[in-house]
């Protein structure tokens, strides 16, 4: 396994494999890497074979937080990472610096992607500048690293949707990807953040999990609900935590991303909430 | 020669020329096709070599016009475009249709790029959406085309700087090249446009190409001066011609594209210019 931090070596690469006709399966990731991205690189194999090539980034990317996000405390570990990523059968780590994504001298850096529709709503309304920074980032790392697709996880519902808006909108030559959210034996989505709860806080943590089983279990009869007084009623519930903080609960169509005006059975439920100073997302369908 | 006019099918025909490892020069139009794409077409075939491939797009696109600007009219010629194409030996015509390129119907288009440095002032200013439709398309098209090499004319400056930079900004892997400004007789920089004049409007226009001249001359010498009264000497000057209508005359530095201090022998300078109702643009190095 090889590991580039440099955009110029990674990219010499991938243009080789492209000669050659190889395969690139890529998990995009900002590294402390636990067995959700691991399931996306089992993906990412599956898809290329034993003969195609895994590249999975680890890039703490800056213009996707806000300031007065966690940009500087998100945690990093890359020899962990490096180890998991090893156990996997992943054939390239590329983590560039910074500096080499976005530079700061010379002409500086001064291009942006931008989707406007399906990044509306949830996570667009409380991050408002966080998808240009995604979308930013993607497109420059698929035209690095050139893959034939691209992994991404459920648990990241909205930001998966956008990334297949963008790559139809712009014709992007790679094929996404959307794997299963993998959860704690409580029912907690895997996440990064989940390392800055405390023991209490990671005990209220399953409540977002459990808001979800409850919307489902009250759908499940067939009945059809107003959302507003359901996400009351959730928020209610979850809020019983001493220290959980809805942001929003959302019912939507899981292809538009348009508000369900009931919420029924195969609709989908979103939601964020902060637990103690960390804010943790989950979703799935009714 | 080819004409494909369905996005799927060129970029499939561009996934085979990858595989089998053919360059590809890409020059991007929107028809009505002149001597100065004639150029371009050459450029590109000098880069690519006669085992190489040359593609041509035709695509008025509707996204760089605001709704005040000359879509509806924009002057079109397909036949024309195909012969002179034929006769330059390019191998493929990429003429998508409106609808290929920005669905209507599903989930529609929502995915813009965006340069915020580079497009500021001269032609950003006087057409502010200008540039977004540009680099949203060319991104588009650099996914659909996957060429080596792309060539755009010098005659719109900005433009290529623009696209240089988003390029540089996103890693596209496709290399630019800008050609230089071919001109009719008397200077008047070949465009499209020049269509839309009278012949008296036809007459007036070489007198973009005269204020440049006459800004080179007035520098040769080594003097260094000031930019606006020089740009206010030049304007009156171009608005002697009864149905000229100067809009910018702007001096600066061609990498950074920031104004020029002092106007001395190596700034740039650009100008547009309103003859009659056709706006026209010009650029030179002094």
């Amino acid at each position: 396994m090889r590991i580039i931090r440099n955009v110029v070596q990674m990219h010499t690469l991938a243009r080789r494999w492209q000669k050659a006709g190889r395969k690139v399966g890529f998990v995009p990731t900002m590294g402390y890497l636990h067995e959700g991205h691991a399931s996306l690189m089992s993906q990412a194999r599956k898809r290329v074979g034993t003969h195609g090539i895994v590249v999975v980034s680890i890039f703490v990317n800056p213009t996707q937080f806000a300031p007065t996000d966690d940009l500087t405390k998100y945690p990093r570990d890359l020899p962990g990472d490096t180890r998991l990523c090893r156990s996997r059968g992943v054939n390239v780590i590329f983590a560039p610096t910074d500096d080499s994504m976005y530079p700061k001298t010379g002409a500086g850096f001064s291009t942006f992607v931008e989707e406007l529709q399906v990044s509306q709503g949830m996570e667009g309304s409380s991050r408002p500048t966080h998808f240009r920074g995604v979308t930013t980032v993607v497109a420059k790392l698929f035209n690095i690293v050139l893959p034939t697709v691209a992994v991404f996880g459920a648990k990241d519902f909205q930001q998966a949707a956008v990334i297949k808006k963008m790559v139809a909108d712009l014709n992007f030559p790679v094929e996404i990807l959307v794997s299963e959210t993998v959860r704690e034996p409580d029912g907690l989505a895997m996440s990064s953040r989940n390392s800055y709860l405390s023991p209490s806080g990671r005990r209220q943590a399953s409540a977002l999990h459990e808001a979800i089983e409850s919307a489902k279990a009250t759908v499940a009869g067939g009945k059809a609900l107003n959302p507003e007084s359901l996400a009351n009623k959730l928020k209610q519930r979850i809020e019983t935590q001493p220290d959980a903080q809805v942001d929003y609960i959302a019912f939507f169509d899981a292809n538009t991303l348009r508000p369900a005006k009931r919420v029924k059975k195969g609709v989908h439920m979103a939601l964020a909430v902060r637990v103690e100073k960390t804010r943790l997302i989950d979703n799935d369908q009714l």
